[in-house]
């Protein structure tokens, strides 16, 4: 955690919050803070700021709070995920919400497992935790948005074609890349497939939907190295030439 | 695994290898394979191609090779690593060899803890096993040269300006990037610091030997994270836009 990140239920006062669980235990036995020290905070979906401790207790610290700074600029890609195994799901949300995506689709593809879907990973508060520790590594406020897309054939052929409008829209996929130009930082959509990749269905299918197929490299990498590995390809190659 | 990665030892004849333990487990549980399949296979060190099972047991697999394709390209990044937390370092090793870098520096730094020096996961064997998950994963043969620098500074004084010369050489540091042009897909060097970065100290120590700063933008990225995202905006940049 770069930062504590606060909810609205955790204040008490207009500046005064008070916070119990993980959080209160981080700040006791990983900072080591005490009475009067100032802590990075943020508040969920606002901005960034400091916070000085008031009262500490084993598991409720008093702070009050000083909302100062935005948060940081979003990462303007619309990430589309193949349903991740449920092991990696919770890190690769975390990831997600790291890298400061506010869009990201989990899609069903033929190569999901079908069990996938019901593993309690999946389930809100479980998403909504994992988002939360990755916008709090990366000093970050702003929750991103998850949608779930349990049928692939419904979200390519009647919802991804608007999703990929006016936008530049790819699908990581090996050979070669048919993309020839891209707007660095304009709005982008981004689809990455399962395990083994999307089946020539599926890619079809997207393409059909606008999107350009986009080619890593040789090396087949694991989702969730593909993931920082894309983004960086799509939004951060014009810094460095 | 997207290969199965052999070693020299592994070979009874030219041309016949005989596999046990973790592979030969994964090629009964995972791959469920059966006596006549075909599969993609690696040589450490050289190149990739085929295996056709001739005899298979619970733990015994015996298959009959044919190499027919080189290495991919390897990544001409030499990455300097502050020394993760243990529990990081088998990840991160992994996703090294995964990215296809081929040279990897531990280094020590302030911030580094100093047991990290005495974990397990440092030792040979066990930095092998990590780097041979991450090539049978990523489809590569060719096994990265990992240095343990212990000391920081007689390694960024007396080694790292040559290591540095006549190539891009950067540090992982928020703020302005000084890096101006980048050739590439050139021999490139890449430092990147614990958590919590590397100290002022040490970063004037890395520009005095060469080493250009290098943003990898506002969000704080775990390590495992910034070692994807940073590779491909030095090596990937160029082919999107």
């Amino acid at each position: 955690m770069n930062i504590i990140l606060l909810d609205q239920q955790d204040f008490t006062s207009a500046t005064e919050v008070c916070i119990r669980g993980l959080r209160a235990s981080h700040i006791n036995t990983v900072l080591r803070a005490t009475c009067g020290d100032c802590l990075k905070i943020g508040l969920l979906n606002q901005q960034l700021g400091s916070a000085v401790i008031t009262d500490i207790a084993a598991n409720a610290i008093t702070m009050v709070v000083t909302l100062t700074v935005d948060a940081p600029p979003p990462c303007p890609v619309h990430l589309v995920l193949a349903l991740p195994r449920p092991k990696m799901l919770k890190r690769i949300v975390r990831t997600v919400a790291e890298l400061g995506i506010k869009q990201l689709t989990l899609l069903n593809s033929y190569r999901v497992e079908k069990s996938y879907w019901q593993s309690p990973a999946l389930r809100a508060q479980n998403i909504d935790e994992y988002l939360r520790l990755g916008l709090a590594q990366a000093g970050d406020t702003i929750l991103p948005q998850v949608t779930i897309e349990k049928r692939f054939k419904p979200f390519a052929e009647d919802r991804l074609p608007a999703l990929a409008e006016d936008r530049l829209a790819f699908v990581a996929h090996p050979g070669v890349s048919t993309v020839t130009t891209s707007n660095v930082n304009a709005d982008m959509l981004l689809a990455i497939g399962p395990e083994g990749g999307f089946i020539p269905y599926e890619i079809e299918k997207l393409q059909a939907s606008g999107l350009q197929l986009l080619d890593l490299g040789e090396r087949i990498l694991r989702v969730e190295t593909a993931v920082p590995y894309a983004l960086a390809m799509l939004t951060r190659g014009e810094r460095v030439r």
